[in-house]
């Protein structure tokens, strides 16, 4: 272990057994590692989070989440157990993951949203501030464990503010899904979105940057003469 | 006392005097209960819970609310004073319920929903995570005071995720609200409503589980050959 | 200092260096004043509350934020750096506001809102639970820096509960925001509008009080007889 950077933590955070925190993490105040789901022993369940993480403070990670390197959580937010978590993945303040969802490198994830079990987020898809991904097409129906599907981002797929999706829609990839939708229906690859219930209103390939006057997405367009270049935005 | 096990309460929580908490509860990290309201001195107004509670880490629970056995909080809830609340009733993470609320027993409120003053939730009603109900119909109204009305949610009705309910509406028997709908008026026992604003588009009898092919309220319906159980979900 | 009220601070709450905290103000249990922002050393930047604050549990206000007197937070509210915040504003239960927001004095936000940087909230506007204004035209452009532009409420606009304002929307004075609209285009002043996308259905001088059978924002309108006084609600 010589070489290698500790972990930073504060001196309120709590941190159960069998919480692997990678080198160089921070870990805030009033925050929580590795808290057992119902039915499990504190420790039973391992909790891996890779290096270089910034875990906020209020914040309550359970035991059982496999978490890449560069996390980083927002204040208050919450995963639940059982999660995959890539790379390069940030999650807002104040936002739910539920449990079993699966979470690719260098998803962003905005504050105050909520992504049920059985989710999938691939990889570089944003998920916008209030936005619900929901699982369960009737409530308290007696058979919903069998019939939970939560949504699928595809690659790139990005969900504006506010906007519900219902259970099992896939966003293609690249998509664009308006502040405030209510998401029916699969979405096409890199179409735009809007209303309630959600409609195509034009595809990505036809948006203009108020500033630029360039296509924002030219580079996933493969547009000549891009000089994209990585969003620094960490969706706290 | 013999016999009775003790509450179980984790050492960072802050819990006021005047604080009845039923046998066998668990209260986690960072929580405070019997947080006095304004006005009001530490310890002076009495809150009771019943046996079994399951209160998550940094939830808040005013003084003045009085809750029945086997209550269960998500993480981060609130819960403002003056409140009753029944039996097996669940609030989610960070959702917040204000003062003068009236929760039945068998009520679940999943996560990041908001439920104002003077609402009224009836036996098993559902409530989706970021669903708001309202009760002001002009904020900022210098007669605010004397129009404040919330919704009422009668047994059994459900209200998807994000969805808004306006001051004063009733949600009838059974009914389905949609997410994201923005329900303006009463909604009829078993309706289904979806939109902006919301408009009925079917009724519970015409729906079909994805998965089994079989109504999913068929229990409730009174549809021959019920297997129906209680569905386990915490509501976290 | 002879004469003055200090600040009551919970032993639990986190006070960095260099907070400035006005007399006789309140600070609850797991509260965290002057966290630094990134890049940040603890105590470089300042942090000034005025007089008479109340601050709510769990609440994180970062260094660099510059408040008013009788500024009041509900439970877990965020505020990150840079903002400037006037006299008498509340900031609701798990509500957050970015960082460069500017907040005039007397505005109330409600809870579960979100605010981005870049934002103006005019003096005496009013922001309902759940409502999400949004300031980036296309989520992970790699321009995004030069075009993030947050919507303006006038003084007294009023946004409903749940509500989306899309980027750089004007709010007009006194207009008022339906719950859950989605506000695509700027909004006259007086304007009342709904649906999404938002449209105006009708003006606030056509708004009738259930309770009084007066216009509710007569005192605002200059209407005659007016006995409107200051509402109390605290918008946590």
């Amino acid at each position: 272990m010589s070489g290698a950077t500790p972990a930073t933590i504060a001196p309120s955070a709590r941190i159960y057994p069998n919480v692997q925190l990678g080198e160089g993490s921070v870990v805030g105040d009033f925050v929580i590692i590795g808290e057992p789901a119902r039915g499990v022993a504190p420790g039973e369940a391992a909790t891996v989070i890779g290096a270089g993480a910034v875990i906020r403070s209020h914040t309550v990670i359970y035991a059982g989440n496999v978490i890449g390197a560069g996390f980083q959580s927002g204040h208050g937010a919450l995963l639940r157990e059982s999660n995959t978590i890539g790379d390069n993945v940030s999650v807002g303040s104040h936002s739910i993951i539920e449990h079993h969802v699966d979470i690719a490198d260098r998803v962003r994830i905005h504050s105050q949203a909520f992504v049920p079990e059985y989710s999938t987020l691939k990889r570089g898809s944003w998920v916008g501030p209030g936005v619900r991904l929901t699982n369960a097409p009737h409530p308290l129906c007696p058979d919903v464990q069998r019939c939970l599907v939560g949504p699928t981002l595809e690659a790139g797929a990005k969900i504006g503010a506010n906007a519900s999706l219902l259970p099992g829609v896939r966003i293609g990839e690249n998509a664009l899904v308006g502040a405030g939708a209510v998401v029916t229906r699969d979405v096409e690859p890199g179409a735009v979105v809007a209303g309630n219930p959600a409609r195509t209103v034009k595809h990505i390939r036809d948006l203009v940057c108020p500033a630029t006057g360039l296509n924002p997405y030219r580079a996933i367009l493969g547009v000549p003469g891009d000089d994209s270049d990585d969003d620094d935005h960490a969706g706290r």
